[in-house]
């Protein structure tokens, strides 16, 4: 229910899986801990299985179901259709909605290449509409004061970029390919493997805090390349990038290595970022996301040394809605953060970061490695 | 809403600071996560200030307000009084409670004394009521771990047991004393300063893991002497302790040292116990809640290495409930673990733990530390 | 051979085990690192197995050996007596050294008890010979560091000092007590198990950190209480600790909490120190030593983080003698550091610390710690 | 002086740097530590400027100094050429010293380019002396248990091989080109920047853990175009690569990356290195070098975890010759134990790693690299 200063947002979910998950959690609680001019009603769910989808409909409080998203894009009582679905469908449901009025997020990547995504981006900016992608992680409180300090001229020039994104979890040949659990490791649908679903969370951030990639080599792997196909139940080729990394070279003339795996073992979800600059420098990683390590040259000489910073306290971003310092906040609040903002900008008229067309350019570079990797010669990121 | 299979839980909250917000989230959010045959309804908070109150209740979605707790326990619609209001209140409260049939549960620690716990224990027994304490930090996955594997024996004889809870939230002489922020510096209403507050939680955890205690020498410490008191805004000398620190002898033949201060600089929450058993060693601390520390005796004699356990598998105590692996939680869910064990318990007639009287062995241990402070002798915990 | 600016300094060592090792390291590489006046020539070995003695003066370069050290003592060509044997034989050869007229240096603790250091002192003082004691952790870059800091009064006011030295060795039944190996276990030898062994160090580094230690209360655990003695094959009682705790109130106000055991699976030489101040925060531990972890209270505020200082530049304690920045050292070059700085100040007149009379003050506190642990009391720590 | 079952040989050493203490200091304390067969006699020191290398003669205990290294080589009493000279000097004098029929010992890299160290190699192996690369990294004992666990076969297969080594000396401008203190900024005489000093190191280590890289894409980066020169002092272009990263693929299959600068604000000497197996990883890094981390699949689920094993025991590589379980080493002892493998070798007929001929296998990577940043193109890396 709405206070009386508030006004509600009904919202539209496509996709009732990982990702539906923590969207629904951050639109349930989004206005418990963020003062906001906008309350988000959980109005309709979509998914195709309709015993599915009224599960989890109940669980989350959604107050009706919809097995078509044509149906959910449809309907009047809906004004934002939020895109949890896998990649394939993205693009579909994103330029339905734009044209039937609708304000739209989607997951990331947005789309499948580029031009998918230009097809979305076209659509949203023709509408007129409001859009954002759920690049969650830079809301990470810890990577959002990173951005700070850059902006503030803290790092000086910098020199070196570094990110990788490792994990574990398709190293048995036992993973079978495609369906709903693993949709990620089929090419049709997924558009590409680890590039597509990692490494374009690391270049989000690195375009965020270090400004355009120009060129870029890359290499990538299928290290197991035949596997079992969920659906048909037949063994088929693998045809996505079980491991993709790249060099690059960033319009500020410092140079990148980025890094994303599925057969790292020991690693469930290691996202990792290095900035080297001139007068500081930062790390952070996933698995430890409520600190942030800074080193910073103007301390006393024989006093310096890589900070770790507990980001717990009133002063960091977003901490002071939560609880009292010292106390961390998990991987969910990334997408309340970025739902609260959102709300926000829907009153201050402050534009909300990244648009269609501001993750558009992720998939610039993730075109740019897969081609790489397929030439073997450094490739230019297309802008356009 | 309950969803068909599920039953009601009237929720009246007693208390909107702190503590207020972190059972209002886990009441909230705990049959998102959970399958539950019961579902809380925030039906009624109170507190003294009819606006702040209020401002509570349209933040947290309750139903309605009360500004006298008897009005609430009075209530008909009420089924669980839940008490997070300052400790001086915690007795009348729950004792009222229980004997209006109402299941009960409150904040630690349970009573400023265990005197005072044991009547709400008597309380309690004697209405037959459904009561528990909330020593959240049970119900930390690293630390539920922590019991199962004491449990299963892969400690063998425990030799040590230590524990800190380092703040450094009171080094200015210009925090007050008593009021709402700083009622935690009141001795009047907090009973202690930070052997209740601090100590409370590390003795809990203790008598889970490792059994009673039979004998402490303790220290205390007031460092700053007199303060401004945030009511009266006259200077009154300071009577909690700022400090206490005390050694321990456990039932099973292993030492225990203790301590906790609010004027450890540089630590904001640091809860941290390490066992040291003969076969194995564990670790923990708060500000990383998400990690335990394991040293296996049985490894490889080359490869003996402390482990850092990233708890966030699906393996792992309450994880399952939440993301995949890879991705942590932080303090809040602890809450939320413990609704979700106590909503359970409440139709699988599994005890839920800890109860009053449970709780209330705490107590004994903080009465003999405060106790030995002031006679500078060893002390026996006293039982009953 | 010494240069043409150097003289020599005929060195006569007792005992060829552990420590023997570690002062024989320091006087041969001692000149090849810092520039010094006075050149340690290695002139004698004494110990009573005259194979054993002569395989070591071998290894290490001595010029000849002797079996009763009391031969050594009347040598004319000896001009230090190094004291390495085990403790029951420190005070006996200390005397007879000082009294013919031999600079002494001593392996710790000086005596067995304060009353038996106090003796040493008396010969030494009476003698006017050079003494010292190898407390070598002070001379651990990152410690030396510490003391800088404390010395300019970036702390500020202390609350709160930490040590504990944990070890696993002892676990077993099967260790033997008495002997050469394990002399260390037997009461008669050693003077006390880990309150000589180990918190010696603790209280060593504590007084000259953080001043005067005035009581003690303290508890004492043998948890095996039998074991086969190496000398005699017999099953004896142990009469050493194998742990011991204490608190402990400092003359500036402070609270100290202090530990050792050989009975913490995991650790095997974790001598760990915290201290915390109004201003700041300073933590340490022997398993890393090349590192000082740092928290400045005064740094901005959303960046305050504990550091971890890599102690390997020219402008830290020592290091500038050593490598180039970012190559650690390690346990040995303490000793090393030790031998240097009492080599220069036999040329500068430079007081050399700790003297034995420094050293005795351990022995105060160690007496106090266990007598304590007897009393079941708060003890007062003796100056004299 | 040798013991009666031990002989000499003889050492004559080039250079009197950085290198040429770690060197000298190997010499003069390995059989303190191994029991060996042969002694090394520090018999001649050269180096150009008379009075510095009589200076290092005396800090050292050369018995004997030269200033030309064409009469230390041509003298009789010399069994040993050990060349720690800058780069551009190697080939030439160990092709003489070969050619006397003298051992020869070099610094990394063997020679400024495959093609140099092939005429090395060609000139011992004409000769059939003995020879060895002070590639010191493979000796660190964490370095050595790695190289033990996998070829043992504990990591399965290989997926990825990760290394960087950054350091953040040059960053300023006012660091100077060439001369004695910064002819590593001297493209003549290192040869390259950070790929032949600082990825050799990470690529020696590489083929001896990982096996064969087949081919590589490369970017370098000079960020500072122009230093005055310490010689001339003219500013004049800096013409190596102060950064260098390369995508490399490994015969077994595996991927890699790998990077190395000078420009890494906060790291003095960071050489890391990441190993993930199908059934294990690895991780280590220089700054710690004592310690070990590993991540072992065959753990218990719900145990696993990233092991921190601190290489300190008697069954860790090397360190039963050290001191105690518990207290580490450093840097300097890895020339120790290279020292001791090779005095060994001498008696046992093993053979020692690695040879010039081993050597240069770094030697045509580091060449490809330099190739493929020229080209923009995946280069093939030579073998012969």
């Amino acid at each position: 229910m709405t206070t009386p200063t508030q006004r509600s947002l009904n919202v539209g979910l496509v996709g009732c899986g990982f990702m539906g998950r923590t969207h629904s959690n951050a639109f349930s609680a989004v206005n418990r801990f963020f003062d906001l001019p906008v309350r988000p009603v959980l109005k309709a769910v979509c998914a195709r299985d309709s015993a599915e989808v009224q599960r989890f409909a109940d669980q989350w409080g959604y107050e009706s179901v919809e097995t078509d998203w044509r149906a959910l894009v449809a309907r009047d009582d809906i004004d934002l259709i939020d895109i949890a679905s896998p990649n394939d469908t993205h693009h579909e449901i994103a330029i339905a909605a734009a044209q039937a009025g609708k304000m739209v997020s989607s997951e990331k990547p947005l789309g499948r290449t580029a031009e998918e995504s230009g097809r979305m981006v076209a659509a949203v900016e023709a509408a007129g509409v409001r859009n954002m992608v759920w690049y969650n992680y830079r809301r990470v409180p810890a990577v959002t004061l990173a951005k700070q300090l850059i902006d503030e001229g803290k790092l000086g020039r910098v020199f070196h970029y570094r990110a990788k994104f490792l994990q574990d979890w398709t190293i048995s040949v036992d993973v079978p390919q495609g369906g709903a659990a693993t949709w990620r490791l089929d090419a049709k649908v997924a558009g590409s493997g680890v590039t597509g679903d990692l490494l374009a969370h690391c270049i989000d951030t690195a375009l965020w805090l270090n400004g355009g990639i120009e060129t870029v080599s890359a290499m990538t792997e299928t290290f197991i390349k035949e596997r079992r196909h969920a659906l048909t139940g037949q063994v088929e080729p693998v045809l996505i990038d079980d491991a993709s990394a790249f060099l690059a070279r960033f319009a500020n003339g410092s140079l990148g290595t980025f890094e994303a795996t599925r057969y790292a073992r020991g690693h469930k979800a290691l996202y990792t970022l290095e900035i080297n600059g001139e007068l500081a420098s930062i790390e952070w990683d996933l698995h430890d996301l409520h600190r942030l390590a800074w080193f910073d040259h103007g301390d006393e000489g024989r006093l310096r040394g890589w900070r770790s910073i507990h980001i717990t306290d009133a002063d960091h971003p977003y901490m002071k809605h939560w609880w009292v310092p010292g106390l961390q906040i998990g991987y969910e609040h990334t997408f309340v953060h970025q739902a609260a903002d959102f709300l926000a900008s829907l009153d201050d008229g402050e534009p909300f970061h990244p648009t269609f067309r501001e993750a558009q350019a992720t998939d610039y570079v993730t075109d740019a490695v897969l081609r790489s990797a397929r030439t073997e010669r450094w490739e230019r990121v297309a802008t356009s």
